[in-house]
């Protein structure tokens, strides 16, 4: 599919692998502190981590532990760009799915010194940006056929 | 689970959602709209979308055709809250899914008249976010439980 969302959907958009990210991110390694910490099945574990290896979102290190060599896990540069947007998608959930209640984790940012919240601007002009300002143009890498019939419906951009 | 990630990815981490709030942040309203563009079978969409409903991201309003009453479906303003965000999944997806093809689709800010890229930045001091800087803290309304067994090795945030 000609679609860089259903693309990125099909790495990151089973369920626990943002959970999965969120422990990378956090600094957590290891297969088993991972799972550990989510208290999910080895083997489902071990697919997601496959899913986003293969994707390069997770990078798979060796290491030496009682003389055997071992697997780690960490965040390449490409997973690193994740974790702003799991960011902003946990602060919308803190919005709109607690009910009114405390956040349960926040974001400490440290070239600030302070607690942060993830805001989405435009990188020309810097406004917030809104979903009533945005346009949806077909680009120059649009093509037709399931999931984007629509391309063919959306003005073009000017190149 | 005392998580917003896993809460929010319970709403919108299911197959299909995000190009369903795709089309409809493009406008259309109607079932069979929505299902000829996906080219999704029916029992799908419209399970997606009575989640959708009861999560309160997108409203169902009645509208009159050939004097039968119908169902139409419009983003409500936390739906629309989520379009930046998949905005930013998907060029997030332009950059590291492509094998350097052309982005498919691209988006124009009405207000600053330019073809935009998200950026998250930082709300207090307005610099990009970057997985290197942001440290989690847990917050006033954090548990543990599974999925969240590491809020209890987590520093707390300064009330």
């Amino acid at each position: 599919m000609a679609c860089s969302l259903a693309r990125t959907w099909g790495i990151i958009g089973e369920p626990w692998t943002p959970l999965i990210l969120r422990d990378l991110a956090l600094g957590l390694r290891r297969f088993d502190d991972i799972r550990a910490d989510l208290g999910i099945a080895r083997n489902i574990l071990a697919d997601r981590l496959q899913t986003l290896a293969q994707a390069g979102v997770v990078e798979r290190r060796e290491y030496e532990s009682a003389n055997r060599p071992r697997l780690e896990y960490v965040l390449s540069d490409s997973g690193k760009e994740l974790v702003p947007i799991i960011m902003a998608i946990t602060q919308w959930g803190d919005r709109w799915t607690t009910d009114g209640a405390e956040p349960p984790v926040v974001f400490h940012h440290q070239r600030c010194g302070g607690q942060s919240t993830a805001r989405i601007v435009c990188d020309r002009c810097g406004e917030d940006l809104r979903a009533e300002d945005l346009q949806l143009l077909a680009g120059p890498g649009s093509k037709t056929g399931p999931g984007t019939f629509l391309a063919d419906l959306l003005p073009r951009a000017v190149e």
